[in-house]
């Protein structure tokens, strides 16, 4: 009788290790050699099963192919009858034993060690690969889903607020047909779409929601706001096109001009039949604006202005509305008396007739084809001593009197910019509003998307959805957490500006330059993962995230670039904490040391920093006294090293320069903050369970992934323990697997009009 | 008389804190507090005097603007004629007394405590206000530049090896005119001009390089991967196109077809005549390729195949060549006998005929606009029962017999279909080194721009370099270190594929997907770095970074998705672990203990852990052993997790799941040891001085930039402390001073052509 596993059963006992051998991997010379030799060792088989045995791991003879699969039935059956074996040799003693003993007791004791050591050797995780081997259809990983455990409507009208009239009724708007997307690939076409669509809007009433009612406006700021960020869901040209128009060109006359100018401008602004751009940037002077080189001379005789570009590099760039459009700018130009520079005031210059003729002495260039926003017509202007009329002058901070003599409130050149900047501060916070619903739209339809993809599974079971892997809710959840965050983050700054007082103008400027590329670069790192997490999908430009990637790209740029706009932020915090500890004097030094001694006794004490309780680690107060120590602890450093690079004798500006990137963490550190308390504020005024349940578990994410990002710098300041930042990073995980459950309905909350969502999201029959 | 600051000299004492308080800050009603109970204090001045100074903090009356700037010239006067002042009162001092004595000493020493009072209370920093005051014209930021240390001729050469004269032919062949740039945004003129430069190519007998020399290639897979890597310097559509039709299609027929395959085909796709695809990807199985749906059914009766798509879904999907050009397609498909699936095997498929026309059975969608690559016409096919010849199997790994049985060397069918995976890791080498290049490309344009681009400067000089900026060095640097190490890390990979051995196969395919997603994630973040840095003109499409950005945007997707290719490559990772470990058995885990007990003693001592010595910072060893450590822990803890979770109950594709995160971390940690390792390589072999001590300066970056992104890992374990991990960021931040000054020759080592580097670079006349 021919040796055979059916003949031999007690051969069996190695067939879980061959089938193995087989299936997984490459049997390696290493595997062959380990088993040859096990082979070898048996004292309990004759030389011709041992024969046998090594042909089953002839390299150049591998098991047949239904060989195989009798193998692999065996061992089913096998698990299938018994209850889970610990490691393959209990495995195979279960086949090998099947229909009558093959081993008894004692056989077992002798063979086991060198079985044991054979699948170490072979670097065989038992459990793992015999549960790799039971069809597993009903994993934890597969079971998880989507469930509703909140009212979302409840989430859309909290997040809404007092807006939510203004905020549907764009919605509708957008979701009309006129309201299309426009695929043309043609920048003119698509220019001439997004100027009728702003037209559409116009004719809505929307162009001038925030100029006086006298002026034909509705004196609403706020909604002004709403609107932006609602018609970001739609195209990001239109929205740009939008603020260009209605925001930077008819702002620029309510903030610099007077009751003159508002007569005469701010009613065709808002109607739109008065196009105009915002002429600040040079080619050579973009963040530096203070340092533009276009000249506005004074002519004494006539009482005009006469509007100049010096050289070839103070050309006015990138402006919105100039290429095609516009027909009149308000330009930002060094005011000139007899020689002597006044410094940068705004005058209202045509550039276009009526029928879109480019005027006399003015030269524009089309800025031509953009990574996006192609659908805004920027343009570069020259002006060859452009003569404007004398009321052409914005003339609310600065006058030239009739006496031909500069006057102004402000006596320091720069301190009148920047009050004059200062007023124009609402783009900082239309900018961050409209990046998040560039956000939110990204992350709702990656969210989606992963809902539904399936990819991979358990072995014999279905496909899982992707957004059920731990690694693509990692990926995924955080900026979901960010999303509400930054959402209660930019409303709080939208009341600060509308309740301002004089003396808060300072804080809430910074606070929105800050929020501006906070907001800027969340969207921007959102859209990246969101792009990823849709693979090829998302790829592809019916699906959204092309445009929405593309056209935010520049927001971390325009309106201020991100990185010097953060060091704004940090100028004024730096401002604002040596107001309160002057120059380290002693009495200053003795109290900044008592509040940090405090923070040694309450937090920094080895209980606190190793605590790794899920209760503390929830705790908001835990988390409000984590980035308070943060920023106190970055802004006061910051101080010291300042003071000290200085005493060094090292020059102001060299200074300032190696200050820089910790400039930008005690900005980053502010900003953590303000949302962190924002966020909490918010929780204290939700009344219903289901919504405040998902909003704390959004938040607990929100402050724990900020901790997370952050724990070098805890772990370096000896603020926490390696033991509790690996709790932390524990606890981020579950919370991204719980919130994945809430994931849609936590997007449905955002409520963007399905046709903004692209088609592997409105596309049905795409669901796997 | 009146009382002025002429007449009463002594008043000027005041002069530098009221010109400070009116010229950078608003004066707020604390400042004016400050100051106005300063003034009252003050007992060596009349009521009159008081009431004069009184009169220059009136907030509805600012000095006017003559008046300030007289106050500037006085100050800019007794700086100019004494020696540094310590403190506004000092300056003060100094323009009271110019002169004549209006203090004596006595009335100093009684004064001055309440000066210092009211300085510390308005939170002045002395010296830095009077660093400010003073014209710097050079500062160390406003003098840094460009040095040319080394030769960049040796650098380039260095870099290119032994592929300079095929990298130089495809150099100058991209730079002729008939390379010029697409700028139509119309994809069908822009796929034409792909196809006509991909012509050109081939004609210059660039697309046969890996193909036998008798199908009219010349043997040389390493210049075909040269050929790639310089191509991606120009359009990014061109190098995709060319590698679907001379890499993917032709090298799938070498790979899985047989010599009958390899005469019919190879020569007439190395010239181009035979443009083909490669149709693995379906719409519901991307990253899941072995889970495609395609069947491809033998019919016993005249030996054909009859390739199906059996649902809607199950169709082929973005791919290359198969909207417009391509007339055969390599598919994968299940192959089916007798009702039996005998797993995915490959068939040349043919789609179009010679004149254009889509074949019977063959449906083909365009899959449209993308975010970038629009160069090349992706495509979706569905086979409608298409019936192919018996011939047209390739049949390297799988044959049918005469009898119409399966056969194969490899009997598991996933054996058999990684196999066949393994040939096309070509692929993976190819898409990181045109990464690798587009990276080089915008970090060339990064550099350049910032190296000419002035904004801001110290007071009164002239504005600066933005490159000379730390911030904007800490943005850039690093990536061109990194670009130089994944240089000599891709050239690694290059050479061990090329001297391959059968046993290195798994671990080489681990390799090539790990460097993929290294290099595309690099490539990702240099480009979205390289925008921000260029700002406005950083999105102007003319300067280049958009189509780099957009056109790389998916490689971290084909070619396999990163997050998935990187867990592949820790599974190898693993895999090697337990086979030395196996499952931690008692002598293993005693080895293993020993490993790290050793490691404890000469590496996690406390005088080890806080070495900030710049010697030890900068020690090759250092570097070395921190990233061993990393590597090996991370691995090892992530077998003995892995190994819990599957004790503990979990099943082994839950507890693969929650392994996913750290999974990621096994591969990068990995692949981080193996660029450092290949950088240390290249340096021994370097001996020209000046080339080799920008190298040590690059490789120090590197080294110290990683360990830097990873001390929060590294302060967890407590293999280094905050000191130490502090002095690495502190050295980090000076070698990106230093080697600010090599950039220029270090992106011109690059030797990209200039035609491919954009508008703001070769536009001479742009230079400030």
């Amino acid at each position: 009788m021919d040796i055979t596993f059916n003949n031999d059963p007690k051969l069996n006992i190695v067939l879980p290790v061959l089938y193995l051998a087989w299936q997984d991997n490459t049997l390696t010379k290493k595997e062959f050699d380990t088993l040859n030799e096990f082979i070898n060792k048996q004292e309990w088989i004759t030389k011709a099963e041992k024969e046998f045995l090594k042909s089953k791991i002839n390299l150049t003879s591998p098991p047949s192919r239904s060989e195989f699969y009798h193998w692999k039935e065996r061992i089913d059956r096998a698990l299938n009858e018994h209850k889970k074996p610990q490691n393959l040799t209990e495995l195979g003693l279960l086949i090998a034993n099947a229909d009558r003993p093959a081993f008894t007791d004692d056989d077992i004791k002798k063979i086991a060690p060198s079985f044991a050591a054979m699948e170490s050797e072979l670097g065989i995780m038992s459990r793992e690969v015999i549960s790799g081997f039971q069809s597993q259809k009903n994993t934890l990983t597969d079971k998880h889903n989507t469930v509703e455990s909140f009212d979302v409507k409840k989430l859309t009208s909290l997040l809404d607020g007092s807006q939510a009239a203004i905020i549907n009724k764009v919605k509708e708007l957008i979701a009309t047909p006129e309201f299309a997307f426009e695929t043309s690939t043609d920048i003119m076409v698509y220019r001439e779409r997004v100027l009728e669509w702003s037209k559409i809007l116009a004719e809505h009433g929307l162009g001038s929601y925030a100029y006086p009612k006298e002026h034909g406006g509705k004196d609403d700021i706020e909604g002004y706001f709403s609107i932006m960020e609602t018609l970001s869901y739609h195209d990001l040209s239109l929205v740009i096109k939008f603020g260009v128009q209605f925001g930077l060109w008819g702002m620029s006359i309510l903030s610099l001009g007077t009751e003159k100018h508002y007569a005469k401008y701010l009613k065709s602004v808002g109607t739109l039949e008065l196009p105009g751009g915002f002429a600040m940037t040079e080619t050579h002077h973009g963040s530096n604006v203070k340092g533009v080189q276009t000249t506005a001379t004074y002519n004494h005789k006539d009482r005009t202005f006469t509007i100049h570009t010096p050289e070839k590099y103070a050309r006015k760039e990138y402006i919105g509305n100039a290429a095609n459009h516009g027909e009149m700018v308000t330009v930002f130009a060094k005011l000139v008396i007899d020689e002597k520079d006044y410094g940068v005031n705004a005058f209202i210059v045509p550039i276009r007739s009526k029928d879109k003729n480019v005027l006399e002495g003015v030269t524009i260039e089309d800025c031509g084809h953009k990574m996006g926003l192609n659908g805004v017509d920027n343009g570069i202007i020259t002006f060859d001593k452009v003569v404007i009329p004398y009321e052409n002058m914005l003339d609310r901070f600065a006058q030239v009197n009739e006496k031909g003599e500069f006057e102004s409130p402000i006596p320091s050149d720069n301190r009148r910019f920047f009050t004059m900047l200062g007023t124009l501060v609402g783009g900082r916070i239309g900018i961050p509003r409209s990046a998040l619903a560039a956000a939110k739209t990204g992350i709702t339809i990656a969210i989606k998307y992963g809902n539904k993809r399936r990819q991979f599974g358990p072995e014999g079971g279905s496909e899982v959805p992707i957004l059920n892997y731990r690694m693509h809710q990692q990926r995924l959840m955080p900026y979901l957490a960010n999303a509400y965050a930054i959402h209660f983050g930019l409303q709080y700054l939208t009341k600060r500006f509308i309740n301002r007082t004089e003396n808060e103008m300072q804080e809430i400027e910074a606070l929105a330059a800050g929020m501006k590329s906070y907001s800027s670069w969340n969207t921007r790192n959102t859209l990246q993962e969101c792009r990823e997490a849709c693979g090829g999908k998302g790829y592809l430009s019916e699906n959204r995230i092309d445009d929405l990637k593309n056209d935010t790209e520049i927001y971390t740029t325009f309106e201020g670039d991100n990185t010097v706009l953060m060091q704004l932020t940090a100028k004024n915090r730096l401002g604002e904490f040596r107001k309160q500890f002057g120059e380290m004097n002693v009495s200053s030094i003795f109290s900044y040391v008592l509040d940090q001694a405090k923070t040694s006794i309450t937090e920094k004490n080895p209980f606190a920093t190793r605590n790794t309780d899920e209760q503390h680690l929830k705790d908001r107060s835990f988390h409000l006294n984590a980035f308070l120590y943060r920023e106190k602890e970055i802004v006061s450093s910051g101080a010291r090293r300042f003071k000290k690079l200085v005493d060094d004798g090292l020059d102001a500006f060299d200074a300032a320069n190696v200050m820089h990137p910790h400039m930008l963490q005690i900005a980053d550190a502010y900003l953590d903050r303000v949302f962190l308390e924002q966020f909490q504020n918010q929780l204290d005024l939700v009344n219903d369970t289901g919504v405040k349940e998902v909003l704390i578990r959004l938040y607990n994410l929100f402050a724990l992934n900020k901790i997370e990002q952050h724990k070098a710098w805890y772990l370096e300041q000896g603020y926490m323990e390696g033991v509790k930042t690996k709790a932390v990073r524990k606890l981020v995980s579950q919370l991204c697997w719980e919130i994945r459950q809430d994931a849609v309905p936590l997007v449905d909350a955002f409520n963007i009009p399905e046709n903004c969502l692209g088609a592997i999201v409105t596309n049905k029959a795409a669901e796997a």
